[in-house]
């Protein structure tokens, strides 16, 4: 373990260079004009897999974006770590905030990152924390000091919401076979507060398009005489939160787990400053549901967002319209145990019931997924706990993350695994926003960090 | 007059093409890309009003578009008339909606229009409704037929709300020296129900932005914790107007005028069925304001509606976003005796009343304008009304427009003159939206009445 660490810090560069390459693939699932870019972004995963030393490597087609798969099955009788991971980025825009291209990776210092964070679109999520991962397998290979068995499935269509990794899950269940789950797509509280995610949030994310007139109408000829369906969107969403900031949709809470005095003092010790929060996220004040904490607010309870907007004329100048129709991207954000599905069907229901006489409204869902918990007393949970211990030398606080990790719940069904969710970015790191950056400390403490998990974790299952 | 008739009808192949030419200039005053093509309709109206037998024909710049002028001053002791007109137009989009190019002109067939209409962006909504005086004007000159002094005066910015024309008119009180204003820039009722507008709204157009946190966000990550511009945004529309339609904005009401019975029973009197209204804009119900027909709560009474509203992602798929901002363009229409700068007072003060801690409102002024009223006892509207019996072969309806024509109040303020507006087409014909167009019958229709305007007002003037 010595000279594989000392191995690692002998090649951080080239662990930085390639990471670059790979970051100027815009591999936007999202956007079909990209498709191309998807594709070259896994072949380029495929490719350093086997050069790590991976075998059976595959680029698995699907209806969407691929899925890539290698393994190193060293024993049978060893106990098996799936790596997940996934190579789709969020779109960049609003482009004109970046300060340097999104898919032109730079390293900048900032004030979270003294030693320099890589900018780039994907650099937190999900790249650079996927290549943590074939990183530390590498050094593990270069050493023969990987411990047991090793499988890698790093899908293309995470930020889509995964429409075709549970059918694949299914159809493959042997050649997934595992007994944990490893993934890094979360967070650490602070470089020096390490953290396990032991909770994530679910979503249920729609389309909502009112319609009024047939056509854009002269707002002079009109005005007053008919229904504006962007004056009609904005009062139909003002009624979904209360004023305590609750999701006023009948039956939304109605399966919320409710979380325990015990556990919810157990958050409050999680180092927390509100002022600090704010400043970074250059807000006045925060607001959120009444009688939670901004901790609580976005890790144990549900939420209700526009994510986006739109209707009528949006361009240079003034013109006198009434919009034929207006249209929102709501998402919800779920907790245990609420699903998705039954989620979709109460805000559907909802809105046919609140849908006023003189618009239409047409209701699409777009993607959902389930929320999930990780159990404490494992242990692939304790591996994960001395591992990191290990490198940042203080124990990481188990916490429960406002983010949408739906393989934990998928895994779960399917594999009847558990998923360790051992992320290494910071909630700063402007994740889906402009300017997307990820700590070179933090980079390179993952790739320290993941071996030890590895060697305990056979430790632990040894007994 | 009888030759003169006749000229016309033997002539409207001619007047077609022509106009066709000017339709096919996009002079978008919106759109500063289209600068070139506003300052080429400039000149071919220059150009046009020259060959009709026009003097002085001047294109006066202006720190925005060029306002053109041509007059025929036959005699100092007779009336002058003051043609007023423009030649910008709305920006066309959504251009997908539209079945033909919006400047591509081409004649179709319409259930309102079985002898076809003219399909292009301005068509009716100016350069249409312009063109039928610059040929009248021609008619009458070829026969030596016009019975007093005329001068023209076509700008290029109303659709923007004509920030440089009061100035201009302020400037050259002289040049404008007139003792009645001829404007078709509004409707009648249907092509068997002539009318003559004798009242129209005024406008108040704002830019109202909500900002929250510095950047986009994670709505995983921060969902819940933040307040979010968007659902704010919606949250401040919607308290706008109350369940009665009515706008909550203290002050709105106070200047309004209170129209009395008479009027109120008089304007029922004007052809309007319910079910046709709904059925030509692809609507189930109507909705206005509480305790005021469809055609009170378009003409003579104010308004509040949302022209715009953008925010977050808008792309294709999905994108967990929390936006930074969201913004909505809100124009109010006011009706006499409301100013259109208090207005602006009372929505920026009511804004920053009901902005909460948690977001920046920027309030933005577009444009705005007063309303107006035109006498129905004077020898210029008694004209008028003469001119479409004549050619209606039944008396037009005096009414009230919900429409925009700022020039009636500024013409009022600055040339102490009172505005005729006689507009040749119909409400139905799209203006400002995909598809515009203007009727056959009404353009030529226009081009026959207006020289027994000029010829029964000479009369009346003489006593």
């Amino acid at each position: 373990m010595q000279q594989l660490q000392e191995y690692i810090q002998s090649n951080k560069d080239r662990y930085l260079n390639e990471l670059f390459d790979w970051l100027r693939i815009p591999s936007i699932s999202a956007d079909a004009t990209y498709k191309g870019d998807v594709a070259r972004a896994a072949e380029f995963c495929a490719d350093r897999l086997r050069e790590a030393g991976a075998e059976n490597v595959t680029i698995y087609p699907t209806p969407g974006h691929a899925i890539v798969y290698g393994d190193k099955l060293i024993n049978p009788d060893l106990p098996t770590v799936l790596v997940y991971g996934h190579y789709d980025v969020q779109p960049p825009d609003p482009l004109d905030l970046w300060e340097s291209g999104p898919f032109e990776p730079v390293i900048k210092k900032t004030e979270t990152h003294p030693q320099g964070a890589i900018f780039a679109r994907g650099s937190s999520d999900d790249k650079g924390q996927v290549y943590m991962h074939i990183k530390a397998f590498e050094a593990m290979m270069k050493h023969d000091a990987l411990p047991c068995n090793v499988k890698f499935i790093i899908e293309g269509e995470e930020e889509i919401g995964s429409p075709n990794f549970r059918p694949f899950v299914e159809a493959h269940k042997a050649l997934l076979d595992c007994n944990v789950v490893l993934c890094s797509d979360t967070s650490i509280v602070a470089n020096d507060v390490p953290s396990l995610t032991t909770g994530v949030r679910g979503l249920a994310y729609m389309e909502v398009e009112v319609t009024g007139p047939s056509r854009d109408l002269h707002s002079g000829v009109y005005g007053g005489g008919v229904a504006n369906p962007a004056n009609v969107l904005c009062e139909l969403i003002a009624s979904l939160l209360d004023e305590n900031r609750k999701v006023t949709i009948p039956g939304f809470y109605d399966d919320v787990q409710v979380v325990g005095p015990e556990e919810r003092s157990e958050m409050s010790r999680i180092p927390f400053n509100q002022e600090t929060y704010n400043k970074n996220l250059g807000i006045r004040q925060e607001l959120g549901e009444e009688g939670y904490s901004t901790i609580e607010r976005t890790s144990i309870r549900p939420t209700l967002d526009v994510n986006g907007i739109w209707g009528g004329y949006t361009g240079e100048g003034t013109k006198t319209v009434l919009p034929a129709k207006a249209t929102a991207k709501i998402s919800m954000r779920l907790v245990p145990h609420q699903r998705h599905e039954k989620i979709y069907d109460l805000v559907e229901d909802h809105f046919k019931k609140i849908a006023p006489p003189y618009v239409s409204i047409k209701v699409t869902r777009m993607h959902g997924g389930e929320p999930g918990v990780t159990p404490i007393d494992t242990p692939e949970y304790r591996a994960a706990h001395l591992a990191m211990e290990k490198t940042f030398g203080k124990s990481p606080i188990p916490k429960r993350e406002g983010g949408y990790i739906p393989i934990v719940s998928l895994f779960r069904d399917v594999l009847s695994v558990d998923s360790i969710l051992i992320g290494f970015g910071l909630d700063s790191d402007a994740l889906h926003s402009p300017n997307e950056h990820f700590g070179l400390f933090n980079y390179y403490k993952g790739i320290e960090t993941i071996p030890y998990f590895y060697h305990y974790y056979v430790d632990l299952k040894k007994g």
